[in-house]
C-alpha cells in the first residue's frame, strides 16, 4: 500500500472545485487538502465556507495563497487545477519541472492537434514549455487510457460533455461497426453547473427555468478532443449541445448508422465487453434507457441504446452527472489510478 | 361576415380543453362555448372552475351532458373533441350526420395510411362509418392545408411534436433539398403537459424533476402523421421524443443532410418563401435559434437553424407551445379558416 | 370618449418593462409607444428584439435617446419609468414640470415619511424640487386610492410584495378587525424575475434550483411603504421574503389575531364588501385557497384565509404575478384611472 | 464493539424506503438490509431496481415476501418499517413480541395522547395490543430523547416537517424563553417527496411546477407530535405547510416572541449550547441563514435566526432533507444509538 496522499486543489470555489474538495475530504488515502488561490483571485471568496455555507464548520477550509514554496513545504504529490485553461497553461510548466503531479480539469492540455488546441492556447503563455509538455499530458478518460494514467506527469480531466458521448460511442467504433462515413449525432442536454459559476445574462435564473435552448452549434469547444479520442474527421460528428433548466446532469442522444446489420444482443455486448472490469460504467439492459437522475450525485456513465427495426440506425444514450463524473469524480477516479489505488476508492 | 359561432367542446377539463375553452371564451366570434361531459365521465369535475380555480368567477362554467339533442336545441355548428381517440372514433360519424361541422384534438381521424392508423383503431367502434370518414377528414396544419380545410367536415388537429416537426421539415422537402436517402432525425423536447393530464408514475413531480429521460424511441404513435404528411418512408425518419421538466413547451431539434451544397442565406430564402404571409410562423434570423421561452403562451411555430462549414449538414430548431401551436391555439386557428375568419382572430 | 394616449416607457428592457411594453402595444386607446434609453444606457440592448427575441418582428421596437424634446415633439402624454429609483428622483421633476403624468415603477415616490423615504434617496438628486413633489405622488394602489389616483401627477407604483400583503390586510384593518398590537407576520415568497434583471451569485439558476431561503429578515424595503397604506407602526408587522425556484409569482402567507371571535363567512363577507366592484380583486371561498398559478399571467389578486377552530387566528394566502398586478398590470390600470378608462381595459 | 447489524426492511420501494436501503447498504456495521413485501403489495414491485435503476446491479436487489419465520431464520434483529401507519399498526405486536427492535417510520407510534392519536388508529387493529405498546414507543428524535432511544423496543421515527420544527423551537422552549402565550407560527415549505410515491392529481408535474400552495391549515396531521413533544397547547401552534416545486427539503420559518428582552448573541447561545455535542444540528451564525441547498442528501438540520430590533420578536430558519434527517437518516441514527454506535456512523 502507498502512503496517505498530500494533495493541493486550485480553484477549489468554483463548481468542479467544491465537489473534488468534498471528494477529496472524504477519501480514505488523501490528507486535508491544501486550498489555494492565487493572487488575482483576491476578490473571491477567502475560504470554502464563503463560498458555500455547505463547509462550514472545521474551521471552514480557508484557502492559502498559492506559492510553490508553499506546495513544497506541505509535501504535496498531487496538484488539481480547477482553473480556467488559461491559468492552467501558466502553472503546468513548473509544476512538472518541480515533480508534482498534475490533474487539470480545464481543458489545456487535452489536446494533441494544433487546429483543435488553438482555443485553448493564450498569448501570454511560456509556449515554449507548454507545446513541449502537449505530447506528455495523457487524456483521462480511465475506460480508454487506464494503460498511460497510471504513469503520467499531466492527466487532462475530459470535458463533461466529451465524457458522456466518447464512452457512448468508443466501444462500437473501436470495433469497426459504425458506418462512420455517414455521420454521428450526438444531440447533448447539460444541465447549468456545465455553464460554471460566473453570473451572466445567460445562467440567471429567469433565462434558464421553464425553456430549452441549443448553442454553440457546429462550434462547441469539446468538439476537438471527442474527434482526437475517437480517431473521427470533423465532418463525421455533428455535435449539439443544449442547456437544460436543470442544476447538473448530462443526457447525450446519439444517432448512428451500423456498418453491417446487426441484432441487439450484439450491441449490447459489444458494450459489455469493452467496459467488463470497468467500475464505472453501468450497461442499461434493453429496452431500459438511463436517465439523467439516476446518475445524478455518482461518478456513473450510464449508457443504453434502441435499435431501429431495419437493424442499422441505433440511438445511444448516455448519462452522467456533468461534476462527478464529467469532473471532479473523474479527477478522483484518475488520481486512484496514478497512486495505485483503486478506481472506485473515495467514489462511493 | 358570416355570424357569430355556437362551439361546443367536449374534454374542456384536460389541459388542452382548458387552453381551448379560454381562448373561444375571448374568441370576438364565437358565443360562449357549450361545455360537455359524456357519462362516463360522471367522476370528474363537473364545472371548469372545479378542475381549476382559475375558471372560478361567472358561475365557474359547469359542465352540461353530452347529448345530440342538446346540441341541436343550441344550434351548435362546431363540435370540438378534447377527447380520447376511441371516444372521437365514437361520436365523430353521428356528429357528421347531423351537419356538424368537427375539430377533433385526438389522433383518431390524422391517418390515412391502415398501417400507421391502427393505432388508434379501437374495438368496439363503427368501422364500416369511420373506415367511410377517414378520407374525408383533413389534417389540420393550416400552414399546409389551408386550400383543404375551409370546407372540411372534420379537421383532424395534428399532434404537437408532429406540429413542430413538419414545419421545420415541409419547406426544403417541398423544394427537394434534403437528401431523404441519408435520413431524417428529429431529436424532440417535451414539456410534461404533453403527456396528459392522469396522474401516473411517471408524471410524478419526482419523477420528472431534475431530470431528462428519452421514451417511445422508434416507436412515438405521431411518427405515422409525420411521415404521411411529409411524404416520408418509415426508414428515412428516426424520431426520439423526450420529457422535459417543464410544464410546456416543445423543442425538436433536427438533423438532414442537404441534397447539394446550399448557402446559409438560400437556407432561410426557402423557409421565408414557404412561410410567406403565414401569420403563425416566424423564422429566425441566421445565427438566432428559437428557445421554447419564445414562443409559450403564443401559436407561434419559431423556427432557426445552423449550416455546417460543409454547407451540407443542417441543424434545424423549431419551437411550439404544446398547448396552443401544439394543440387549441391550432384548433382555433383551424376554425378560424373553416368559418371564414383571418387565421389569427383570436390568437393575440 | 378620450383620445388615444401617447405614451413612452423609460427602461423597456428590464422584466417589468418588457412586460408593461407587451400591454401598451395591445392596449385599444394607446398607440404604439415611444421606448427610451438613457445616455448611461448606451451598453444596453438598442431594441426590445435584442432584449429578447419575442419582440422579433415589426421591425424589433428600437430605442431612442431619451431628450425632453423628443417627448415634447410626440405628443407624449404619459411618461412610464421603469428605472431604478435615482433615476426616477432626477428625471420626474422635470417631467412634471413639462406637464406630463408619470407613471413610476420604482420606490421612487411612494413614501411620505421621511424615516421610510430614506432608502430610496440619493446624494445628486434636486432634493428641493423632490422634497415639494413627494406630497404630490399618489400610491398607486387602486383599490385603495382610486379617488385620487385619477388626478394625480406623479403615481408611484407599489411594490410587488406590497402589492399582494396591503390587499390582503386592508380590508380587516380598515374595518378595525385586527389584533394589531398582537402583531402581523407576512411570510412572502416570490419567484426570481421580483430580483430583476441584473445577472448576480444570487440569481444564478443552480443558486436558485431546487432551493427555498429567506432573505432580508426585518430588513425589507418594501417594509415602509406597507406601513404607510396600512398605517401600522414598525413593531406591529413582521415581513419575512423568501426566494422562490420559480420564475414568477408570488404568494404571501399572512398571519393575524383578530380582535374578537369572528364567523369564517364574516371574515369571508369583510372581504367581498370591501372589494366590491374591484375587478381585479379575487376572494377564493373557503376552504379553497389561491396559489401562485392561479394568478400567473393575468392581473388578478387572488385572496384567500382559514380560520382557526378558536376564531382569532387568521390565516389569510395572497397571490399575485408580481409582473403584472405586481407591477406592469397594475401600472396599465393606473393609467387607464388617470385617463378614464375600464380598469379592466388591455389587461385581459 | 457490537456485532454486525441484521436488518430488514418493510416498504423499500417507497421514497424513505430507498433512501434508508441505500444507507444501510453503505453502512460499516450492517449486513446487506433483508427487504420484504406484504402479500398485499404484490402488483408493485419486485426488486428495488424494479423501482428505480439506481439499484441496477448486484442482483437488482430483489424483495421477498414478508413473513416471521423468515425473520427469524435471517436473525433479524432490527426491523424498519417504511409503510404506511395502517401496516405499522398491524406488524409492530408480533415483531415486540418476538423481540425484534423496531424503527416505524410511519406515524403510528408517535403520539401518547388520544386526542392526537386519533388519526393514525385504525379499525382492524389489534386495538388492545397497540394501546398496550403506545406507551413503550419512544419518539425517536436523538437530539432529544438519546437517553431513552438505545433501550427502546419501537422508536417510532419522527414526521419530516415535526423534526424541522422541534429542533429549532426545543432550545428556547426549554429555557423558557419564549412567550408561549403569545402563540407560535410554524411557516413550513416543503418539497414533493413528503408527499409520497402515490401518483395524484396533486403530485402531478403539471400541478406543481411554476407554483406554490398552502395545504392543511390548521389540519396537517405531524401538529400533534410537535405538540407533544415541546409540551404545547394546540391553540399556541399554528402551523401552515406549503408544496414547493422542488423534489426534496424542508424550510420552516417560525416566528416567536421571546418572553423577554434578548441579545442575538443569547440566543445563537442557548441554540449552541443545547446542541453540544450533537452532532447532526449545525447552528449558522447571525446573519447567516440556512437554505435547503445546504442540507439536502445530508442528515443535518440547520438552524438559523434574526432577532428584530426590539429584540422580542425572533425569526428562525430551520432546514432539513426530508428523506435523510426528515425520514431514513434519522432511522439510521437511532438505529445507531439503540446498538452502540456512533451517531454519525454510516451517515458521512
Amino acid at each position: 500500500m502507498t502512503a496517505r496522499l498530500k494533495a493541493a486543489v486550485v480553484g477549489a470555489t468554483g463548481y468542479a472545485g467544491m465537489e473534488l474538495t468534498r471528494l477529496l475530504l472524504r477519501h480514505p488515502h488523501v490528507d486535508t487538502p491544501l486550498l489555494l488561490r492565487r493572487e488575482c483571485d483576491i476578490k473571491g471568496p477567502s475560504s470554502l465556507a464563503e463560498a458555500s455555507p455547505v463547509f462550514s464548520g472545521n474551521g471552514g477550509y480557508p484557502l492559502q495563497h498559492f506559492s510553490w514554496p508553499l506546495l513544497k513545504n506541505h509535501g504535496v504529490n498531487v496538484l488539481f487545477l480547477a482553473t480556467p485553461h488559461d491559468v492552467s497553461r501558466a502553472l503546468v510548466p513548473e509544476a512538472v519541472a518541480q515533480g508534482l503531479r498534475v490533474i487539470d480539469l480545464s481543458g489545456a492540455w487535452r489536446l494533441k492537434q494544433a487546429r483543435h488546441r488553438a482555443i485553448y492556447e493564450c498569448r501570454d503563455e511560456n509556449s515554449a514549455a507548454a507545446a513541449e509538455l502537449t505530447p506528455r499530458a495523457v487524456y483521462g478518460l480511465p475506460e480508454l487510457n487506464s494503460d498511460r494514467i497510471p504513469q503520467a506527469a499531466i492527466v487532462a480531466n475530459p470535458g463533461c460533455y466529451a465524457t458522456s458521448i466518447i464512452l457512448a460511442l468508443a466501444p462500437l467504433l473501436a470495433a469497426g461497426l459504425i458506418d462512420r462515413d455517414h455521420g454521428i449525432i450526438s444531440d447533448s442536454k447539460s444541465g447549468v453547473s456545465g455553464a460554471g459559476k460566473e453570473p451572466s445574462a445567460r445562467t440567471h435564473f429567469v433565462s434558464v427555468a421553464d425553456t430549452l435552448s441549443a448553442y454553440a452549434v457546429f462550434g462547441h469547444r469539446h468538439t476537438g478532443e471527442i474527434l482526437e479520442q475517437l480517431h473521427l474527421d470533423a465532418g463525421e460528428l455533428t455535435f449539439t449541445p443544449h442547456l437544460l433548466p436543470i442544476p447538473r446532469g448530462i443526457l447525450s442522444t446519439i444517432y448512428v448508422r451500423l456498418a453491417a446489420i446487426m441484432q441487439s444482443g450484439e450491441v449490447e455486448s459489444c458494450l459489455r465487453v469493452f467496459y467488463a472490469g470497468k467500475p464505472w460504467v453501468r450497461i442499461f439492459p434493453t429496452p431500459q434507457l438511463p436517465q439523467i437522475q439516476f446518475s445524478l450525485h455518482t461518478n456513473y456513465c450510464d449508457l443504453g441504446f434502441c435499435l431501429a427495426e431495419d437493424r442499422r440506425r441505433l440511438v445511444l444514450v448516455s448519462c452522467i452527472d456533468n461534476l462527478l463524473k464529467g469532473a471532479a469524480g473523474q479527477a478522483v477516479q484518475n488520481m486512484n489510478l496514478m497512486f495505485g489505488y483503486k478506481e472506485e476508492e473515495g467514489l462511493q
